[in-house]
C-alpha cells in the first residue's frame, strides 16, 4: 500500500482526537473570566521569557533542516526566531490581555410591544482551526486571540516550523496550566504529515471556522476542500484614484505612501487611477519621485504620453498583485470610469479615493465594492491595529461574517437574549 | 445518452447566465436609493392586487397536477394561494417597503490616535441564491428582502409550483420595471430540473450565499454540495427548564405555551427539564393541562414517578425534533444538570430558563450555547417579527455571520471605511 494511503486513516484519527478535545475544552473556555484568561495570557508571556532559551535552541533545529532542504533567502527569514522576535511575541501577549473581552457584551437591548427585551450577546464561536506557513510567531498570536476571545484552537503549523511551533506551544500550555485553565484548549498538531490539512478542514462536527494564513495556493487548497467555514484571507490588488476634484499635495503624499511605504503587504497599492483633469499636474512630479524610489512605472497610452519612457501596461497587469517596486498607471475619464474599473479588475480590498468633493467621496465609500473604502488616505492604513482592533488573525476577503481586518470581534459570533417576566407567546 | 447527463449542460448554462445577469443586475441595485426600492416594492404590491386572478388560476394548473400526482394534506394546503393568502403576500411587500433601510448605515466612526476616522458601513451581500419548496409566497416574501437589503436574489422554488412561481414572477419584474430598477435583480430559475440546485450552490463566481428554506434532506442536501457560503435553517430541539426557583404560576404558563401554542414551528419546545426542588409542585398541575390538550408526555423514571402513567422516554427522544403533539420530560439535578442536557442534546435553537434567580439566569445567558437563549419567556417567541426585525428570511443555526431569525440585516454584510485628510502611514 502507498505510504500515503496507509497514513491517512492514523492521520484522521488523531486530528479527530485533537478535535474531540478541543470541543470539550472550548465550553471551559467559553465561560472562563476574563480575569482568569489574562491571567493566561499574562502566564504565557512569562512562561515564554523564561523559556527564551529553549525557543531559540529548538528554532536552531527548524533553520538547520530548512538550510540543508535548501530553503533560500525570504523564507529562511519567516522561520527565524531571535531575542527581538520573541520579545515582540511576548509583547503581543501582553497587549491581547489589556484588550477589551469582547464575550458576552451584550447590545440593542430593546423591550418589544409583546413586552419581552430582546437583544445580542457576544460569544465565542467555539474551535477555530488555524492553518499557516512557515512563520512560529503566528502559533502565539493565534493561539492568543482565540483564547481571549474564548475559543478553542486547533494549530496547524508549517512542517518546517515543527521544532519552534512545539516549544513555543510548551510555553501556552503552562500558562494555561498555571492560570487554572483547560490546557486542552489550545491544540497543535504535530504531525507533519500534508494529510493532516484535509481531515482538520472537514472536521465539521468539532471544528467552527478555518483560518488558513499563508501564500495563494494554502489559501485556495483549504477553499476546495474545507466543508468547515473558512474566513479567507486573498489578493490585496488596491488601488488609489486621484480624483479630478484631488487635493495635489495630498493626492501625491497618498499615493507615493500607499506604493513606496511598503511593497509586501496587502494593502500596499498596485494600481494608480488618475482623473484626466488632474493628470498632467500630478503625473510628472509623482513619477519623479517613485522612480527616485526605483519602482517600475508601466501606464496607460495617456499616461506614457505624459510620463515618457516608462514601460507600457498591459490587461494582464490590472489583474496582477506584484507585493513588488511596480505600480501600473491609468489615466480615466472621471469617478464612474475609476469605480468600474475597482469593481471590475481590482480583489475588493482596500481602495481609496483622493478628492475635495463631498459628493464623489460619498458616492465612492458607497459604491466601491471593498473591504476598507477609503478618503484621502493611504491605503497601507488598512490593519487591525491602525483600525483600533488592538490585532489581527488576518484580513478578510470573504463577504460573510466578517469583512476587512479580524480582530477579536471577528472571533466571535452574537447570539440572541430574551428576557421576559414569565411571558408567553399569544 | 441518459436523459439527466445530456440535460446537465444545458442547466448548467442557463444557470450560469441567470447567476451573470444577476450579478451585473447588484451593481445597479446595491446603489439603488431606499425610495426607489420601497416605490418597487409598492409597485410590486399593486400589480399582485391586479393580477391577483391570473395568479390564481396559474395556481389552479398547479394544484391540479399536484393532485393528479397524489400529493396529499398538508403539502397540498402549502401549495395552495387563495384571495387571503395572497392579500397577506401584498402586505408583506408593503411592511418591507417601511422597514428601516439597512443598506448604507455608518456605525462605530471613530477618530484614530493617526488622525484618521475609522467605522463600518452596512452593504449588500450581492447576489443571494433561495432554494425552497412548495409554499409560493417564499417567492415574493425573499424578492421583498433582497430587493430592499440591496441584493440581486436568484430564485429556485419547488417544480411543483412553478406556475404559480412565474406568475408571482411576473409581478414582480413589473413593478421593478415600473419603478425604474433592473428587472433583472430577480431572477427565477424556471426549469424544473433538479441539477439546477446542484449548480447554482456551485456557482461561487456569481452567488454570495445560498438560503435553503425547506425540509432538513433539502437543506443537507444544499450543504453537502456547495461551495458557495450556506445560510442554514436546521432543527429546533427546544428546551424549556424550569429552575428550583422558578415562579410556578410562570413556569406553568411559559411551559405550556413553548408546548402548546404550535407543534410544527421550530421555536416549539421538544424537552422539559424541571429541576428536582420543583418537580412535585409543578409537574401534576402541567401534565394535566398538556393531557387535556392531547399531547402525549413521555418522562424519566422520576418523571413517571410524580405523573403516573405516561410513557417512559428513550435516549433517542432526546435528540428528537417532534414538531408535534408529544413532549418529553426529563426531571435534573439542578441548573448544571440543566446545561448539559441542552448543550449535548439540543440543536442550539432556542432554549428558555424560568427562574426567579438573577444568578441562575445569567450563568444560563451566557452558558447555553443556542441561538437564542431565553430568561421567563416562552420559547415560542423565536421569530423574527417577534424580535422587531420585521420580516425573516429564516432562523440561521449557523454561527458564522448571522445566529437566530435573519432580518434585513442578515442579508448585509459590513465594510470599512475611513477617512483622512491626506493622511499617510508613518
Amino acid at each position: 500500500m502507498p505510504l500515503e494511503q496507509r497514513r491517512t486513516p492514523e492521520v484522521a484519527q488523531v486530528v479527530g482526537q485533537l478535535g474531540q478535545l478541543a470541543s470539550e475544552a472550548a465550553i471551559a473556555i467559553a465561560k472562563a473570566e476574563t480575569k482568569q484568561k489574562n491571567a493566561a495570557l499574562e502566564l504565557i508571556a512569562t512562561a515564554l521569557e523564561q523559556q527564551q532559551p529553549d525557543l531559540l535552541a529548538e528554532n536552531a533545529k527548524d533553520m538547520l533542516a530548512a538550510r540543508q532542504n535548501g530553503l533560500k533567502g525570504a523564507l529562511l527569514d519567516r522561520l527565524e526566531l531571535n531575542v527581538s522576535r520573541v520579545a515582540a511575541m511576548i509583547e503581543g501577549c501582553r497587549q491581547i490581555a489589556k484588550l477589551p473581552d469582547p464575550v458576552g457584551m451584550v447590545s440593542d437591548m430593546n423591550y418589544r410591544p409583546s413586552g419581552i427585551q430582546v437583544g445580542k450577546m457576544r460569544v465565542p464561536l467555539g474551535v477555530i482551526g488555524i492553518i499557516y506557513e512557515s512563520r512560529p510567531n503566528v502559533t502565539i498570536d493565534a493561539a492568543a486571540l482565540c483564547l481571549k476571545s474564548g475559543n478553542a484552537v486547533i494549530l496547524r503549523g508549517g512542517s518546517e516550523a515543527i521544532h519552534s511551533n512545539m516549544a513555543i506551544a510548551n510555553c501556552i500550555y503552562d500558562g494555561l496550566a498555571q492560570a487554572g485553565l483547560d490546557a486542552n484548549c489550545v491544540q497543535l498538531i504535530e504531525t507533519t504529515d500534508r494529510a493532516a490539512v484535509s481531515c482538520l478542514v472537514r472536521l465539521s462536527d468539532h471544528v467552527d471556522v478555518i483560518v488558513p494564513r499563508g501564500g495563494k495556493s494554502l489559501i485556495e487548497r483549504v477553499s476546495r476542500e474545507a466543508t468547515v467555514p473558512v474566513i479567507k484571507h486573498l489578493d490585496g490588488l488596491c488601488h488609489v484614484y486621484i480624483d479630478g476634484d484631488a487635493d495635489i499635495t495630498k493626492a501625491i503624499d497618498v499615493a507615493y505612501n500607499a506604493k513606496a511605504r511598503r511593497y509586501g503587504i496587502c494593502g500596499a497599492m498596485e494600481t494608480l487611477l488618475v482623473a484626466r483633469d488632474r493628470a498632467s499636474a500630478v503625473l510628472p512630479k509623482l513619477a519623479l519621485r517613485y522612480q527616485e524610489r526605483g519602482i517600475e512605472l508601466r501606464g496607460c497610452d495617456e499616461t506614457r504620453a505624459i510620463v515618457p519612457g516608462i514601460n507600457p501596461v498591459s490587461e494582464a497587469d490590472w489583474v496582477t498583485e506584484y507585493l513588488d517596486a511596480v505600480l501600473s498607471i491609468r489615466i480615466v475619464e472621471d469617478i464612474n470610469q475609476a469605480i468600474e474599473h475597482i469593481n471590475i479588475y481590482g480583489s475588493h480590498h482596500t481602495d481609496s479615493i483622493i478628492t475635495e468633493n463631498l459628493s464623489h467621496a460619498r458616492r465612492f465609500l458607497r459604491e466601491v465594492d471593498s473591504s476598507s473604502v477609503m478618503v484621502n488616505a493611504s491605503t497601507q492604513f488598512a490593519d487591525g491595529f491602525e483600525y483600533g482592533l488592538g490585532a489581527e488573525i488576518g484580513i478578510s476577503t470573504n463577504k460573510l461574517h466578517v469583512r476587512g481586518p479580524v480582530g477579536l470581534e471577528g472571533l466571535t459570533t452574537q447570539k440572541y437574549i430574551v428576557i421576559g417576566e414569565g411571558h408567553t407567546r399569544p
